[in-house]
């Protein structure tokens, strides 16, 4: 077992052993599990992160309503520990939930009827030990591309980003320092862009030999693999990260979730957040500032409104710029897509937009 | 100008040149474009391929009802020249569709008013001027991975398959040769998997290693550039090309377009359809042949019979061991994930499943 393994390893032992404490003293035995409810959700003002806080509940073994989740913690525990962590293997939710259903004794009660009941058992065990999912050997999917000024050695395997041709490096879902390392690094800045259309443009043009950077695409919302590499990239390489995203709300929500973490994930946010992620456009003053065709505007619809007023209300949006930023689309009533730069011309994007931005220092945080 | 995009550059000037004769002898212009319809597909029993058959449909320029897609479909070929194929640029239909829009002289009456407008023009135009929508240098979303036993060149880089971690080669939209090369082949054979997480088991495995082949994965229907990338690497290469699903009609209808083609995109079966593809897995069989838990099975509902039902009769599958394999589907009630494979052990599929499926050649074609 490698030493990251091995903690993980660890600390599920640990739990089962504290619960076999109270087994033989003759206690209930009971898992104290960290609540992720909106409620036990804040946002930490000095970390500029959103995080989990100290509410849990327990789960008890003599008690109806609880026992079955019990069972079912340490049935996944129990899973992890022999066929991933032993093993040095790592596999999919979807997986482990084929891995640890079966049926119970004799009856034809199953352990688990579907996924949706062992997703939640496992971001249970994620808060109550304290170990990321890629600690306890299991990933998501993987979406997302790499090119540009690093190398980087995935599993032993050295991959020069500046040579990845078209296509680019396929980015995994675990890329913790076990698995994924740095090496030579040309690279002053990252780039990530919500779409691959863009990403291709930007790699076909070769922006980031000319500007020296890291260009990432996430396909929309980034996996968790993505945030993870580049809050590595951003912590140990000292890059400043630039995000990329259409002038919408959903466009900011991305931004917003690089930056300071989702609700969902907020257990995560210290090691996937980047609260100093710059965002460099679309802005909702692009339009002007870059003179873009009204053909190329699209009209908010009520959702949009909706989404945007709210995002009015986060906290790290109380910024006077985010403020205008957020007013001036609403009183606009438009959005902008990244590809409404293509009406200016087909590397508009690479050689004029994205080299003035970084010029007049023109993004916001 | 590379000599491919000179010849597709030829065939619009060709279009546009046939057009402006007509002008000039005072006839109304015409374009001829084949009709992409279920009425004008056919299954081509020799080649083995879904094809677009000889209907065609005049555009007429004084014709109120075809004048406004006649003006389309020369703005699109006019941009996909100007901007694409002589500048060796290549770009999304989202940013074609952007660069095309725009409002006429005076008028508010926009070229385009949505996307669904200009991508069909798109797809007339590959059919009327014969050329892969790669070929006019437009990209669609890539996806996908790629590991394993072969050297490609990409963009003039070299990336050998063998070290690309377990991330894997991103596979980009356009595949064709003056963009992708291929040296150093050790592999045996292809294999595609429909899921990203059987990929990445098997990767992490060095299934391929082993078994010496090329290993991608298409995260569910292949896109165009995985198509025509096992395309070119079963042709020019000749190797085999195995294909592994879920045990579904859906995975069955991933595994007929791979075989086949589609039906929206007939007029392209002939470049990226493979006859000789065979089906790996997962079988209707397989599940007594493994012995898989009942856990595993999912009931099929009614759109899965009457997807079954409709395959049943798809030219294609009219073999004994089809029909076989589709109606014990029907009889049995249930269906397959492959992860179901997990439920008897991490690596049953890397040592087990696969290895027994290669050496008693069972599978079907």
């Amino acid at each position: 077992m490698n030493p990251r393994a091995k903690k993980t390893n660890d600390k599920l032992v640990g739990l089962a052993k504290e619960v076999l404490g109270e087994v033989n003293k003759g206690r209930n035995p009971t898992v104290e599990v960290p609540t992720r409810t909106l409620a036990n959700v804040h946002f930490d003002e000095k970390k500029r992160v959103i995080r989990l806080g100290k509410d849990k509940q327990e789960r008890s073994f003599f008690n109806v309503s609880q026992a079955k989740k019990f069972m079912q913690t340490f049935l996944v525990s129990a899973a992890i520990k022999e066929h991933l962590l032993e093993s040095g293997k790592t596999t999919s939710i979807r997986d482990l939930f084929y891995m640890t259903k079966h049926s119970l004794g004799d009856t034809r009660q199953n352990t688990f009827e579907d996924q949706d009941e062992s997703d939640p058992i496992i971001e249970d065990l994620e808060v109550t030990v304290d170990a990321l999912r890629e600690e306890l050997h299991l990933f998501a999917k993987n979406r997302g591309a790499l090119v540009g000024e690093i190398t980087i050695v995935d599993s032993g395997d050295v991959i020069d980003c500046r040579r990845m041709g078209f296509g680019g490096y396929s980015i995994p879902s675990i890329v913790e320092e076990e698995v994924i390392q740095f090496r030579k690094v040309d690279a002053k800045f990252i780039l990530l862009v919500e779409k691959d259309a863009v990403f291709r443009r930007l790699n076909e043009d070769k922006f980031w030999r000319e500007h020296k950077c890291v260009l990432l695409h996430s396909e929309g919302q980034p996996a968790r693999g993505i945030r993870r590499l580049v809050h590595r990239m951003h912590n140990e390489l000292k890059l400043p990260l630039y995000v990329m995203v259409d002038n919408d709300p959903w466009g900011f929500y991305i931004y917003s979730v690089v930056k300071q973490g989702s609700i969902n994930l907020a257990y995560e946010s210290m090691r996937m957040a980047v609260p100093k992620a710059r965002f460099i456009g679309l802005s909702s003053f692009d339009r002007e500032k870059f003179q873009l065709p009204d053909s190329t505007l699209i009209k908010i619809d009520d959702s949009d409104i909706s989404r945007a007023k709210q995002m009015l209300n986060y906290p790290w949006f109380q910024k006077k710029e985010w403020k205008k930023e957020i007013e001036h689309m609403l009183k606009s009533g438009v959005k902008l897509e990244i590809e409404a730069l293509s009406a200016k011309g087909i590397s508009f994007v690479t050689e004029e937009y994205l080299p003035k931005k970084l010029r007049d220092r023109d993004w916001l945080e």
